[in-house]
């Protein structure tokens, strides 16, 4: 009997809001599925148009040259510009391919690429054009998902933000203890997100000569989301964080994510770590946060706070080294096209959306007669 | 109507292979139901023994003086010592219980604990004795299912080791680019799982200065499998990363979880970070594992390596700074009992036992017509 | 690359209120691990071992003479008697086993059993002494389950009864248009659970028939839930059919599941089955129910009604022909030991149990805000 | 804080091939994601339209006069006309809209239809136009799927096919102990899709009488699938049935789903039913299928066969007794447009449809080294 060339794609998070994403870069249209969102819930257009502007390229020389228009044309889900309940489908049609860059790289996987992987899992079937349903493109629709949950959320005071911690060894300052609304909304104003624009401006120095020395450079992305309630999430494996996590790593390039102290944490003493439980005006908080907001899996009430590390872009315009998948044996390759220097800065409203529509998962899950 | 103080516990993870995770700390039984096991693996008994001893408390002053006998009886699904189709059920008695220390936690929660989190869950219903289902203990079931898994992966030649690559700010030597089932085994065997045993000591010492100053430690566990085949993992939300992720982020004290290069990935430049692919011996390999064997969220081949940050134990026996939850107000805080100064050590078995598991599972969810 | 005997049990059903049976009707136990209970629900024991009482065989002869215990042990999820928030564990012991009865059907699978299935999915290494995993006696902690349930649902107004339709041709009347919670009672109590006396007496009668002649007979099973609010379950494949069909088709022997009207809707004209609107005390109500309380997989605030159908029981004490899996020859079979000559009228409390699991999860699922 | 008006939409089934419906019938388009196709199968456009066309209406006076292209777009997933791993999105353009039609419906639910239901669940936000979400227009996309998987499994030697058993009282005869791919082509081909013609021809009198007196019918549909390999499905929650049935009933109007023998098997005796097992050509296959193919979940390598009960189409001409939603009120109600007067022949395909995504699901999910 003839075998299967298997492929179990899961592009699909959640458990009662799911957002299922579809589309190859080249393909005819990228979109994404959203089941299980609030009815009555109004989408406005303009803010989240607004919102898909931050993550796209073009805008300057940090970014590639591609034009990408991803305006969301909605297929379902709506009615008189509200969802209704049923399952909500945008698409975004792709218009500016190149797709004759990508022709070589069908025999020559690019260096840290899913192209080999693609070709292990699917054979020559696999469409690799642009990265196929691997390109970073796909967070578009990504967005689409996340700008929706956003407002869904902020109608209930709860607020979603982000920033660039970092690009290589340029570090910006960390968020406050206690982030506001306003502060995510000045960080998302400014053409480079960043709380520090003396860093920023050093930030976008290294960019710019990554860009120059015709390779990339990696960053760290920071995010915040405030007002929620304690009580979200659940121990062991459906906690916040192993929810948080599982969808983040589903963004191309992210290859750690780190929770309140994280990584720094594990560098600490107990006495130091520990967050103080306090009262402040009648309510139970701590005085320090380095548990990012979550205990034991669920929320305290305080900012849930996490970062993620971006790996710089694998797509280099220097000559690599790799191999010919047809005669394997080692081949040069110099990739053409336009690419990112770093795409961390545009991942910034990225890991936003997909925090935004875990949250909002969350919420629907758990907020039985109290919400 | 009555309403409900909703639980919705998630102490599961796994899609094919499914390891859910049962027990208080001080009830009658802590253990594991696992579902979907490959019927006629053998379970030698006394290796899986072996392995549950490497986690146990009580050898040392390196960790808390508690004694778990943490023999599990199995209750269903083995036949002769096989597996038998049918799902597997092992149970641990709990025997050594000190209650009475745990009184005053039911008014006072335990900074950085789950305490106050799952008041808030489950108000005065939560059991948080000994911390109750969120009590390290749950990871003795935990290294059930992941020894188990262990030996059925080492049958295929696939095998899973780790290490402690810090405390506090002592660090151990990382694993080398390609680790073997010899040295996972020789760690193992240690009594302080380190590859140099020089870095070994230094850790051992701060661990027992920090016992002296009644205080704890943090530290990090890194883990590496060997022998995966190529192709392994979905796209997107379903990859090898998104897994291993979230189930690690089930292991209590994790805060943060990154792969291959993982943060240090994001301060270098792509030409550091990329790659290279080359072959030996007819092999597609890449000379370099920024990737910690993972690219698109699908194995490479090369070895997946990830690291987990542990906090430093909560637990310490310091006075410290919390609430009364009855009378909302601040209130002191000394924790009685015996607690371990440092829990990273004890950790490294539980991070294998976990990526076993999640292993396991992808293998057997991707392996059609080619295992 | 040695392959797998590969099995995906996947004895558990439920999306936040998680059920999974385990155990082997030989081995040492089985149990059901029940993940998302409520917090703070008291659970009251005399109650539920009536329930479970209600399924038991040896209490005359109209069930096999085995005698079960069935008394479960509870290892985890509860403090002080009441759900804790943390997964729920009861454990049932294995008593009266008889092992040495079923010791050739290793080689000859007896007909209409899963005998044969269970050794073509897991080869010599199934355990099949007394049906194993898919015994009848996995209904005794899916009954502990869904009693639980019950004792949930039942404070908050809702109540799931059933009695028995029909054995063989002999039929009961249906339930009335709205049963009620004492109807559901009265029914419970009866030694034989039927709404009318003499139809019952009838397939008393041919259950015994069944018996003298060597042979078993099937039956029908109804079951109803009222007290339910509108608007629960979700179009589609997630709707109240979806579920329970799903569910219910895990009790051993069932073959058909239909609502409402069911397949006798399929024989009638739009005009008789579609169910007017009207509106009663103020409330909007259907003066017919051949909808059985679902529109659209949505509950429609009028009883849930429900039929299982249930096979004979396979195992019957006259020769019957097979083969022999060794030789692959044709092969003549007596079952030996204790068999039920009808298992309808013991399928009643299942059917009731697993109706009552299935709603209590989508309550939990559904209820924001207005529960 | 405020409410949610929640709506959980599940409009999808499967495990690791995963269809999600979406759209509305009076939407922009209407269309199906399909998550974990294997990569590298052609789709033949010819066969999936003329699959298409078998369910599509306005062809005779026995369906409604609306016509629907119901041309499938694919949006992503192929490439070259093969699936290419990546997740397959089709859209289908609403195009014959009479939303006016529908206007009173906002006020009045149809009795028997998922008004009132989707009215009680998300309020005035519901898209009743057409029936919205809850259309049986959405059956189109799930043919789009099932019409992808029917090509998939033929390639393998696994067929499905179906025909109406009956319109009300009128039966068609049932298929053979071992029916053929010819025998399910030959029906497929038919303009009417029964066995007996005879028959046939009284089942669309009694729809043309039906329609006549601005009345509707109901019908059964049976399905079989023929060359599955034994060792299917899992037990309890997991196995065939249970699958097979919670996606039928996600077909509008299907109320009773039944495998095998089903409800008839419950009426006889175990002598009568149980299946004798007996060797064939080497091969091990029972001499009579009451079974339907399924043992304990499990798949015996007999053919699956299963009934659905489709209840009659609750949109009639006639004059029908309803309420008003806003005054509370009893209301007469007179439902205008086109519609069809029996939908169970055009569901023939749609059973076929979903049974073949299901088998395909499992097929993927169980094929471990043996396919």
């Amino acid at each position: 009997m003839r075998g299967w060339e298997v492929t179990y794609v899961s592009s699909e998070f959640g458990k009662l809001l799911r957002v299922s994403v579809f589309g190859q870069s080249h393909g005819r249209a990228i979109g994404v599925l959203i089941d299980g969102l609030p009815a009555g819930e109004n989408i406005d257009l303009e803010e989240l148009n607004a919102f898909l502007d931050r993550r796209k390229p073009g805008k300057n020389p940090l970014s590639t040259a591609r034009r990408e228009a991803d305006t969301p044309v909605f297929l379902s889900g709506l009615e008189n510009g509200a969802t209704c309940g049923a399952p909500l489908c945008a698409m975004i049609e792709n218009a500016d391919q190149h797709s004759s860059d990508y022709r070589q790289l069908q025999d020559r996987p690019r260096p840290s690429h899913a192209d080999y992987t693609a070709w292990v899992k699917w054979g020559g079937h696999a469409d690799l054009r642009g990265g196929g349903h691997f390109s970073g493109r796909l967070t578009a629709p990504l967005c689409v998902a996340g700008g929706i949950a956003k407002q869904i959320l902020s109608r209930r005071g709860i607020f979603v933000g982000a920033h660039l911690a970092s690009v290589g060894t340029e570090t910006d300052r960390s968020f406050p203890l206690r982030p506001t609304a306003e502060l995510f909304g000045a960080v998302a104003a400014k053409p480079f997100p960043v709380l520090d624009d003396n860093a920023g401006a050093r930030m976008q120095s290294l960019i710019l000569e990554a860009r120059q020395a015709l390779d990339s450079v990696g960053g760290v992305v920071e995010c915040a989301a405030v007002g929620l309630p304690a009580g979200l999430g659940d121990p062991m494996f459906d906690g916040v964080e192993n929810r948080l996590a599982a969808a983040l790593f589903g963004i191309p390039a992210v290859k750690g994510v780190e929770f309140g102290g994280g990584f720094a944490s594990a560098r600490l003493h107990g006495s130091e770590n520990n967050d103080p439980f306090t009262v402040e005006d009648g309510e139970i908080v701590t005085s320090s946060n380095h548990a990012g907001g979550i205990l034991g899996g669920i929320t305290t009430g305080m900012p849930i706070t996490l970062r993620a590390a971006i790996k710089p872009t694998p797509s280099i315009s220097r000559p690599q080294q790799t191999v010919s998948l047809s005669s394997r044996e080692a081949a040069g390759l110099v990739i053409q096209g336009r690419h990112d220097p770093c795409i961390a800065h545009r991942a910034v409203p990225v890991v936003e959306a997909v925090t935004a529509a875990v949250l909002l998962d969350l919420l629907l899950e758990g907020n039985h007669g109290t919400f």
